[in-house]
């Protein structure tokens, strides 16, 4: 039976609902994506480094172990979709295991930067079948018990959509997003990292700078009188800074050239103030930028099939456009 | 009878709840100090330079007119605190009618800049009795309609407690506050506008600068993208952008120390991030700054009088704690 997404010329493929799932990780992310596959009706397994962890997961009715080779075994065994849900650092050894165990496996991520793990899979798994992805989604906790089945509802899930991905594994990310509620946005590895960089990335680093302005003075005055636009400027410096981290210097060269944006902007501000006095070129540049963001929300759902000459660039497109796959095209 | 909070040495003083008040000005928060001073029983009329604003708070049952001269003149009669409720730039017309028909009166102001405001008084109405205020409250909207008594609520009104201003007009101005639900924070205006440059007029350039960088791409996929953190970071750049010039603009000195040690934490963590690759000492910096400000909030409300050999440099200490004066000690 040809696959909806791929048409007649696409890779025969089990049916979209049966796509068994082994996610290596169950923090947060990991943790509820498998809570909202099972939810799904999919067949899903995972895998902790921690036993305590594992424990939870199972007390919860869930099936997660410690031993990642025999969960990575399972997943050979059911052409299951590897997901890795591991921090970044982390990838290395999981890569190592995947390429011993099931060395061509369907395999997707969900680590918030897409140049330096698709990297590490060149690296040290470079057989697997890999499609990135970044499940756009969060809270300020973290952990097993952090996670719900409901994390995923309405979120952005970035598939990373280069050339020369293996389309049928790209069809199994899309679809195990949508299972999970999201909508999928395509978009080519770097585009992603620069972008996460520029709303995501920089965000969080201006909120620290403005945080540790904030708190400079030798007094409790200006603290004190920290309102609304103190508060909401500031509040994810009060994420994990090891999260922070992870995330943000996973994307070195795609976060410098934001923060090198940002710099220009600020200087040349500062410059017009204590020149002229100045700032409206600022205030109507960020009010503008302000107004084009809240005016984009909830942009047109597509839908599209993975046929064409260059399927792939086809769904860059939608991504470019600020839109987002919801389904197949009949 | 002796003032409550000057002591037996006071200049004597009508009871604290029948000062009148004369509002110059009838916007967000001039229409909104016009209702709470009316809510809590005092006499008080404003004037507007709009016909529309007065014709629309006299529909809504409040004395407002279009005549600034006629509404001084009153103020002279009744001895009544006149409240100077209009942007800074509109200030020297006002004042230069403060000073041909009110030339002596009690003064004090709502405007977001303290040194800037004082030195207009000195230039155009030197002989006013002023006492400079700052009610630390607003909303995203603006002009008359979007007044309302509660504005005032819980919310820090900072009086300029510089030495050799007048006791008796700085008793008034703290039980206007009082009067209209707010909590008193002395400050030196010079002091004040150093704190409100870091902890509100940088964050709204701060939000400016990250609301143009993340609408600065020639396609559509980061915004898409932005979610939570973005939407809180860029969140007061949707402020109208005259309002954030009026403010900013009128704290040019203070403001460029707050955006020179922004600049400079942001390059050394430029320089950190291109080198070494590691944010550690922004993070854990901004982290900081967040939970010190988490934990600060709610500061001891304490009560004092306006005795001694320097009471305002007392006040002065007390709003350097962060604290905040919630009533005369009895």
């Amino acid at each position: 039976m040809p696959r909806p997404g791929l048409g007649a010329e696409g890779v025969p493929s089990p049916g979209v609902t049966e796509r068994a799932v082994c996610v290596i990780g169950t923090g947060l992310i990991g943790g509820s994506l498998v809570r909202a596959a099972d939810k799904a009706g999919r067949t899903v397994w995972g895998t902790s480094a921690s036993i305590d962890t594992a424990d939870a997961a199972r007390a919860d009715g869930f099936d997660v172990t410690t031993d990642t080779d025999a969960a990575l075994r399972r997943a050979v065994g059911t052409d299951a979709l590897v997901v890795l849900a591991v921090p970044l650092p982390a990838l290395p050894d999981v890569l190592r295991r995947v390429d011993a165990v099931a060395p061509t496996c369907r395999m997707t991520d969900a680590v918030s930067v897409k140049v330096a793990t698709a990297d590490a899979v060149d690296r040290f798994a470079p057989r697997a079948r890999y499609v990135g992805g970044h499940p756009m989604a969060g809270t300020a906790d973290s952990g097993w018990a952090a996670g719900s089945a409901a994390l995923f509802a309405d979120a952005a899930w970035v598939v990373a959509a280069d050339d020369g991905l293996d389309l049928d594994v790209w069809a199994d990310v899309a679809e195990l997003a949508w299972a999970c509620g999201a909508r999928v946005v395509p978009a080519a590895a770097d585009e992603h990292d620069l972008a996460v960089a520029r709303i995501s990335h920089l965000p969080h680093l201006l909120a620290a700078v403005l945080a540790a302005v904030g708190a400079a003075g030798d007094d409790e005055l200006a603290l004190s009188l920290a309102a609304s636009s103190f508060a909401d400027g500031t509040r994810v410096a009060g994420t994990r800074p090891e999260l922070v981290l992870a995330m943000c210097e996973g994307n070195r060269d795609a976060l410098l050239a934001a923060v090198d944006d940002a710099l220009g902007r600020l200087g040349a501000m500062r410059g017009a103030l204590a020149s002229t006095g100045g700032l409206a070129a600022t205030v109507r540049a960020g009010y503008a930028g302000r107004e084009r963001w809240a005016s984009s929300r909830g942009p047109d759902d597509v839908r599209a099939r993975l046929t064409g000459l260059s399927p792939l660039a086809e769904l860059r497109e939608i991504g470019r456009r600020g839109h987002a796959l919801v389904g197949w095209a009949v």
